[in-house]
């Protein structure tokens, strides 16, 4: 059953309202499930079914945890959903068998917001319309909102099983903390997929503009390092503390400072540090959470490996331990040419599609690429497409919107590129 | 009206549960209102009328101190003190007039607590006897609440006014963010007084032992830096950001190394830090609460003002802005022999005082330097006495605790101390 | 007058065993110019006049200049030649006018040896066949002795002046310092030049294959920082001094964390530092000799310009003095399509050239890139050509040597596409 | 033979004019055993005979020690005592044994100069009255030139062997370096001492002032740490090198922050430092010569032990190997107050000596510690005198000078003590 226009800026509006951040999309998954019943989906997986639990990166404390789920309970998401999903276990995949015996195809959308304040004023659209975030302090400021109508309405487009073959599409949780595709690729199943597809809105491009294929996609490794010293009065006792905060201080000055590669992009940033209580007391305690980056996983490599030993020397040159943990972690990935011929096309053959672009750099990271590499590995073929939108505000900043009128074609496109992928296997 | 043993004992207990910190002691104020009217003291003096307010330091946000104004009529203080002190403009002072002229003297004892948790163990005498503080997150370690006891059991023994002059009794706020003394002193409420004591109890002297002057207070000043840079994508516009982090790291890393002094002792810490909001965005902000200290005021001075250029030029060096908040400052103070030996011979010639040491070094800070060096400007002397007390914990642990049966010897010690240098004058 | 193979080996290994560094080539130029005197060219121009005096850059002491010029007297070369090259003005120019009209031809080639230790091993060839350095200390350890050869084998060529228009071969000192281009630039005397082509042996290209366009020049900046600062006594005066290392060290660490960005490669180097005097001495001066990098011109700027920040804001965090001297520098470069297109014909149709590489990167610096850009400023067109050769070290180490066969293909397609160029003006 | 005041004068001038730096004080051992013999000493021991040669520190390489064998060769130095000496074992001691059994007492001076220039101005006595360095970049900038002469004045004064014992005066090399008292006190050579005197001059005191016992010696431990990574080319290959300046400035910076010690004054120091060949290069090699210093050996141990882990893991930080010589180390010392007793009154007794001062403070380091030290581990007692002198510029800078006329009354003080020290055994 496909959903029309209105139907899809509704569904895009109402999961825009409440955005929930990474291993804690209980709401969202619940509203998911309920749209794929209503659209009359057999085979429905919720979070446990869909992620090797130990795989997670970056699962909040259960405080966190059961504070978002008491927020969906109140919001009155299905409870007999958010019941499996307890523990943040949260996604869902939909599982469409097609008619006839044919290839696996796999598309992938992620569903969480990030932990970020939504603008209000007039001249941001959902503050205008009514739409703006109910859930203060969390907002969809990267189009994940957009990301679920594109994987509804495909399952849409397949309900009428007239396809051979079978459908899943992967409703991903915490992609934002990089954390996600990895307990899903882990599961195993998305090992069984033949042609697979990813999905971005905007990144720049415009309404009405496709990038068949997405590259240059940095390799990322996030990390949580915890420095422990100990106090002391830092008048009477300056020799008696271990100064946290100067281990501190002395990783952030060596992981800038890493040599740059020759063999290209890399990138480091400690981007969220704290240490210490009070002035008069020697810090006992203080933390880095950091990343790196590389063009590729072998420089992402490099760059993780030097900041592990930084840190590591750092801490012991200050009388410090150091536990480090990594939260989150994305490898580089390459897209199949004979894939983005197809989308390509696809995008070309597509009604409100007007530059169909065949590449064009990220410059970021994607933990999708987890679930490119799993699938190429298992023998499958892949490619990340970006469906453009104007968007007033960069992804991750306030004012951030999508245009909803690119909701509809780049639907289409990705569901006549599966179609075409099935039947041409 | 002289108070008694078991008046005294109940006194600080009721102190010690109600806790406030620096510029919150809105209920602890009130309370001491109280006591003084019962005691019978005609002029009370409270908040704005002892305090330049523009001299405060280290005041509060409004929502905090709006929190414990709150609390502090939730206890049922009196709501027409409270009404004078809002705004953080807390503690209060005594003044008796003496039955004949004579010279003035002067008292200071600090009212406020500190921002931490208190033990729970059945070892820990407040705990196991039911006084443990009742506003969590907030504690009396470091004796305050014996202090504020001394206060009014002094202000008790001279009630009679049976002496000549006129004695000031200051109940102190916000010693311990070293924010409240300079107010008090700019007031100029003490420019009058001919001879004045601060107390501290404790520092590691054992019950029955008093220090006649306390000595070797280290000149301090704190100091909040706040690093302004620009926030941007840590993987896809490096060098679009401007990293407040780094320029924090850079200065933490030069302020300890800011070199040794010949003249004495210098200390520097960078207590408190912090910055950034997420792994993956270059930090925009970041901040350092820190001090420095010196054994004079001049190596304080040397410190402070090699902190400033280090702390400037870090910032420049990341293209971040700057701006530095003095938190706190307390000068470096001498005591007066001529007051030393009063103390001394008083002290001994006190029951329950087995041991009397004249000089003894405190080895940190203390803002009642201000007030003593204020009235040594004017041309009166002064003198910090210590009243040992047996104290398991060390000062500001969560297993501080002052043995009771110092507060009626060290209330004798400072009351004759007074009457003598009323009498001596 | 054409050289032959004996010629060419003969000469190439004259040079190679008297390497003269940067500033210093006395003896060479001398004997290049007894070189073209014996070709038979009318028009030879030293030093002086090819070079702006006041744009040389990493100019000796006049010490270290005299010592050379001792030795190339000691050694036989030509007085007179000498006198006019004192103070550092080196290198030379061959003029060579056709016999008709037509466009102003430009070849240059470079001719300074490096300050390092050849190798001495039977398994060097220079070594083995008796031509090693006899300049203890310095080495032809980068393949400028053949691009002496290449100069004179070209001048051989034309020397019959069978050609329409102007042959100006330049000979440029001090490449290795970055520091001779842009003097010979800033003359003017290549303004008129209308095609040109530099190039360099080797760079990893096996004998027999020419590059006829080389990419991706680093633009470079090199410097001289030095902090001054005041020296005491390290036990006794600590902070009477002004530390220097201090300030350097501070550097150091802020140089290599400069940020990363997102247009491309940079580079950073404190490449040769030192400071202080003797251990207990605060130390008083410090220095770095150090340089960055861009993959453009712009890029190189911004790490100049962030580099300048860095280096200001140490000095004057430990309260020193700073001095920057540029030292070298060089921009990014591009060839022109319409020139490598000839070279690339050129070398397609020379015997011993079995390899036509259109384009291959540099990955790292060469002043040529100042005379490319001048010569296209003015309206020219140009093109760096590499001459593949194979050589046993890499560039730079002491067993770097060149396969003489190498030569005679090389002077081949530079002749062959500088007839070309001007036949096709 | 007592020594007349024209031949202490003549005798300071002439080791004045020849300052040899630690262990290459080969013509000032010669010259001194010259002159012990012509006052007629009979047991003279040299080298070898007073040192534990493996327990030197800070010995010079051999190229260094040949130059200044070699000069002292040159300027007439007896070949046989040279021979002696060879390897750098320089050093004298004389034992005079006297009349009668008693105690056996000891007197240090101490020989070497100061690697540095000495001032030539006339108002610079020795350059005006013709005595200045005749060692080019050698001086006697801390007066150990007349602290032969005291040696030798006060071995004259014995010279009769009027009086009961043995005195024993160690002339002893490499003062300045901390290197040289530990390796006497290693041979044994002092442990039968009974009373001990170690003397300097000046350090503030005038001419006519006498310090009967030096306190607040600096505990002291001096390093050169080597890190050692691998050099690349910075352009091309910026991540294939391992960047030893930058673990060289990391441990810089962190050995200046090491936390101040509540137990008393730390001092520290990275007085020297180096690394790198080449901007263009990432430096292969670093090196620090630094110091650690502490008010007791304590206090020095933790800044050591501290120091030690900075520079372990700052090498580590940067994949470099490090290794550390320990090139001079004192401990602190504490003066007997019976033998203090003995010089203040032989003070008092000397005619030109007007003031005596019992204590006052070094505020530096001297390794004549490890001899007092040494002494009273066997049961001695000891002293650290000090001669006043009026003297221009300060310890250690090129304008230094002494006052002669503080010789005569220095010896007679010393050897009145040392007589009194033996008549009162």
């Amino acid at each position: 059953m496909a959903l029309d226009t209105d139907r899809l800026v509704s569904l895009r509006r109402e999961f825009h309202e409440r955005p929930e951040p990474a291993w804690r999309e209980f709401w969202t998954t619940a509203r998911i499930v309920d749209e794929l019943d209503r659209i009359g989906v057999d085979d429905v997986l919720v979070g446990p079914e869909i992620l090797d639990a130990q795989a997670r990166m970056a699962v909040p404390e259960d405080d966190e945890l059961d504070t978002w789920l008491a927020r969906a309970r109140e919001t009155g998401a299905d409870p007999d959903t958010l019941d499996r999903l307890a523990g943040g276990h949260t996604g869902a995949m939909a599982v469409i068998e097609g008619s006839e015996p044919g290839p696996t195809l796999g598309l992938r959308v992620d569903i969480d917001g990030l932990p970020r304040e939504e603008a209000t004023g007039e001249d941001h659209v959902p503050a205008a319309e009514g739409f703006r975030s109910r859930n203060e302090g969390a907002m969809h400021a990267c189009g994940h909102d957009a990301h679920i109508t594109f994987g509804l309405g495909v399952v849409g487009a397949f309900a009428d099983r007239e396809f051979p073959g079978t459908l899943k599409v992967l409703f991903q949780p915490a992609e934002e903390v990089v954390g996600g595709a990895a307990a899903v690729a882990e599961s195993g199943r998305l090992d069984d997929v033949d042609r697979f597809l990813a999905v971005h809105v905007g990144l720049g491009h415009p309404t009405g503009e496709v990038v068949a294929g997405v590259t240059d996609f940095l390799a990322v490794s996030q990390f949580r390092a915890e420095f422990a010293g100990a106090a002391s009065h830092a008048g009477g006792l300056p020799a008696r503390g271990r100064n946290a905060v100067q281990a501190m201080a002395t990783a952030v000055q060596n992981l800038y400072a890493i040599p740059r590669h020759e063999g290209g992009i890399t990138r480091v940033n400690a981007g969220n540090v704290g240490g210490g209580t009070a002035s008069n007391i020697i810090p006992e305690s203080a933390y880095i959470g950091g990343e790196v980056r590389g063009g590729t996983t072998e420089l992402m490599e490099y760059m993780r490996d030097h900041a592990d030993r930084v840190l590591e020397n750092a801490a012991e040159m200050h009388d410090c331990e150091l536990s480090v943990e990594r939260t989150g972690e994305a490898p580089s990935a390459d897209n199949d040419d004979s894939v983005v011929d197809v989308v390509e096309a696809a995008a070309s053959d597509t009604e409100g599609i007007d530059s169909v672009v065949r590449h064009a750099p990220l410059g970021g990271s994607e933990d999708a690429t987890y679930l490119m590499r799993r699938v190429q590995e298992q023998g499958g073929t892949a490619a990340f497409v970006c469906v453009g939108t104007d968007h007033p505000g960069g992804h991750h900043t306030a004012t951030f919107d999508v245009d909803e009128a690119s909701l509809e074609p780049g639907i289409e496109t990705l569901a006549t590129a599966l179609r075409r992928l099935a039947d041409g296997f």
